[in-house]
């Protein structure tokens, strides 16, 4: 089986950029888009296309046709009623256009199959490339490149980053993107595909395998069209990088809701998770799990230890913490006696020397370093669990300064606990601002070391 | 089985309050609680007790012992080292003080078992019930009664409501106190009680049970000292409200961790959970359950039927929701021939008529309101999920006001899903306010419709 992949590097970075189907009204997709283009500070040309034009659109010499410009075009982004979007789709093809954004919906999910193979017809016969229909397209911040038609005051736009997110679905992707600042971790690309009548998520994945900036995979999934390609190229990623996978479309009633969604043929949803752990995914089961998941592969090293020290502020949460554990198949290391001699020479006489250690409400910074760097050194401790209830008198700025520092060694995995209102979301901020990946709770932070470490372990077997 | 019950009215709702280790030292335990009686504006008087105390005290009359007071005193929170505490107790039952708190830690779960039997024999002896020791104590913002001693910017307060919380860790206590807030929903009581070794989970139980400002109860226990008088208890209360409730120590190691942290002796989860569920307890998975639960079942009414109308403004969100119903046991109304035709006159023709319904990315409050009035006539509808993704175009504080309006009927249960950064936590915010419960998925939101649904029928197969 030879494997072909659309070639979508114009389609994620490129030199210039037609807008077809701007237009001066605000609420009008075509508007938001070319909008964004001016917001982000896109670098090359950008020109507006409506079959109205007349003169200049929102600053910039509009044309009637992408035919009329001329000049070299990179990517396209389509954004006019379905019924046009053949003709304009031709014209691209005809224009020398070098990759598509076809963001209309109405196509196959509605029922309009035929609609939709012409543009298959027409991207066969100009081999022309193009994401969608049906879909939001793609936001890449280095390539100040973003198709989202979606006011940026509702969306919080993340960082730059490793982690690169890939959703079949259009709401989910912004709902999911939108959080992304939020959990402090950092944005490489975003893709979202739709109907994926000719990009696929084969392409996609084979793009991203290839992207240097692309530390993490993460994928929603209703559908795979070319479900063996999909899984052959995977196997040769995840030797090198996580692919995050949650599918939609796992009860049989959601086969059929992915159906009219998507357009996609979702297969049993055991046959497909089979398959993903095979090949060394990581199988997410809520949407929450992909960021708690990106964050911890983003910023920590790997282990295939499952030895976790555990420290705390709050005894509730050690006991937490050992359920967590034991739930996700992790365990609490035995501790050498040099280990326990020393913790029991720093701490006071009330802290009980050993697994979860509670360090007492009133532990500041100084007698939680003075933990962890005894614990550190010893060979039976894989990775940390470090719980900093904030709302105590010790936790303070200070601490996540500390941890942070601790955390930056790299040298073994550290996630932290922390849950509560304002004062902890600033200090989580911090943390997370740092690398120091922050979990609500003990049950969060065990499943994404649990993640973490079971694939530390399949990429050791295979390599 | 005749249970007796320690009166903790004095407790709870005091009209004086001596605070014994009062300190003008501001890290000091005694100094905070004072502080927060005084920030709270407790409306009876407050007498600082220091046994180095020599005139004022943080701007009040000073006492060296209780004793020297020589006015009646409901309440006592004792602030002092372990050894000293028996000798304060001592005092308050001679000074006939009716309740006491202590705070103090450093007695059977240190391993000072003698020291906390010393305690118990004091109470016996001037029938004198105590909360404690090992704990935060109690807040009754009714009673502007609040013993916590974690710094109030640290913990963003809740507002006035109907959900009662207790908990025998203090940290589990505190973190998802600091969460309250921001799930919108109000507090009637906090309890964290700690070792237990006098007012246990049935004495509290049993106050709740009584008290017209508690809708609902939200408990954290990790092992009920009297088990079979708190199943006996509860057995009544959950017919008339009902008692969410999550165990810590439910694995092997968790139940050694739970004994160390407050002494208790966890039986098994197994155990635990089948006399929970005959007794019709809502059991929460996770600490997130506490709060996705108390919401729901504070604002919205009770429902036997399983039969969820979902729509939504995002296509992958609804095929989630349909997996997330099948997962909990919830399905799908079958629409009235009255509906489908209602509903196929009033949604665009791009609009999919049946579940879950897709109602556009460009869906605005009056296209909500027109599928929500028309299914709500449907009989076979019996709660709604309805999912409104912020961060479309066409969902804005409108949207937020009429889901509201439409929320507040109570005719059926209501559960909105959102997801997102701030312009989508402004107004999830706004909807939490006024009484929708909102969820970050469709998951999250289905569990707690199904626990909703789970009390109901329990409840009116009791009745």
């Amino acid at each position: 089986m030879k494997t072909q992949y659309a070639d979508i590097k114009s389609i994620m970075d490129p030199k210039s950029v037609a807008v077809i189907g701007a237009s001066e009204k605000p609420e009008k997709v075509g508007h938001i888009i070319m909008q964004n283009y001016l917001d982000v500070g896109f670098q090359g040309p950008i020109y507006p296309i409506n079959i109205n034009a007349n003169g200049k659109l929102m600053g910039r010499q509009a044309y009637r046709t992408i035919l009329d410009v001329k000049k070299p075009i990179d990517l396209a982004v389509i954004a006019i009623p379905a019924e046009m979007v053949p003709e304009a789709l031709e014209q691209c093809g005809k224009a020398g256009v070098k990759g598509v954004v076809i963001v209309s919906g109405g196509f196959a999910e509605v029922g309009r199959k035929d609609l939709e193979e012409k543009l298959v017809k027409i991207s066969k016969k100009y081999k022309l490339p193009f994401i969608g229909p049906n879909c939001l397209g793609v936001m890449d911040l280095r390539a100040r490149n973003d198709t989202l038609f979606l006011p940026t005051y509702k969306i919080d736009r993340p960082k730059i980053g490793g982690v690169s997110f890939v959703s079949q679905s259009g709401s989910v992707g912004s709902s999911t993107l939108d959080l992304i600042s939020g959990e402090g971790f950092g944005l490489a690309h975003f893709i979202s595909y739709g109907n994926a009548s000719v990009v696929d998520e084969v392409d996609i994945l084979n793009y991203l395998a290839n992207d240097p900036d692309t530390k993490v995979i993460v994928f929603y999934l209703e559908g795979a069209r070319r479900g063996k390609e999909f899984i052959e190229v995977a196997r040769k990623v995840t030797q090198q990088k996580p692919i995050v996978i949650i599918k939609g479309g796992i009860s049989p009633a959601g086969v059929g809701a992915a159906h009219s969604h998507t357009a996609s043929l979702a297969g049993s949803y055991e046959a497909y998770e089979a398959v993903f752990r095979q090949n060394g995914f990581v199988i997410a089961d809520e949407l929450d799990d992909l960021l708690y998941y990106a964050k911890i592969f983003e910023t920590q090293p790997l282990t295939t230890g499952n030895r976790i020290a555990v420290i705390t502020n709050g005894g509730g949460h050690g006991v937490l913490a050992t359920d967590a554990l034991y739930k996700y198949g992790l365990t609490f290391p035995e501790l050498t006696k040099k280990t326990t001699t020393a913790l029991r020479k720093a701490m006071p006489p009330v802290v009980n020397v050993g697994m979860p250690m509670d360090i007492g409400g009133e532990a500041n910074s100084q007698r939680y370093m003075e933990a962890l760097n005894i614990l550190n050194e010893d060979p039976n401790v894989d990775a940390f669990m470090v719980i900093t209830l904030f709302q105590t008198p010790g936790a303070d700025e200070k601490l996540a300064d500390s941890l942070i520092q601790f955390a930056s060694q790299k040298k073994k995995p550290v996630v932290a606990v922390a849950t509560g209102g304002n004062y902890t979301k600033t200090h989580v901020a911090l943390l997370e601002g740092s690398g120091v990946p922050v979990y609500d709770s003990p049950t969060s932070a065990a499943k994404a070391l649990s993640a973490l470490i079971g694939y530390a372990k399949y990429k050791k077997r295979m390599i």
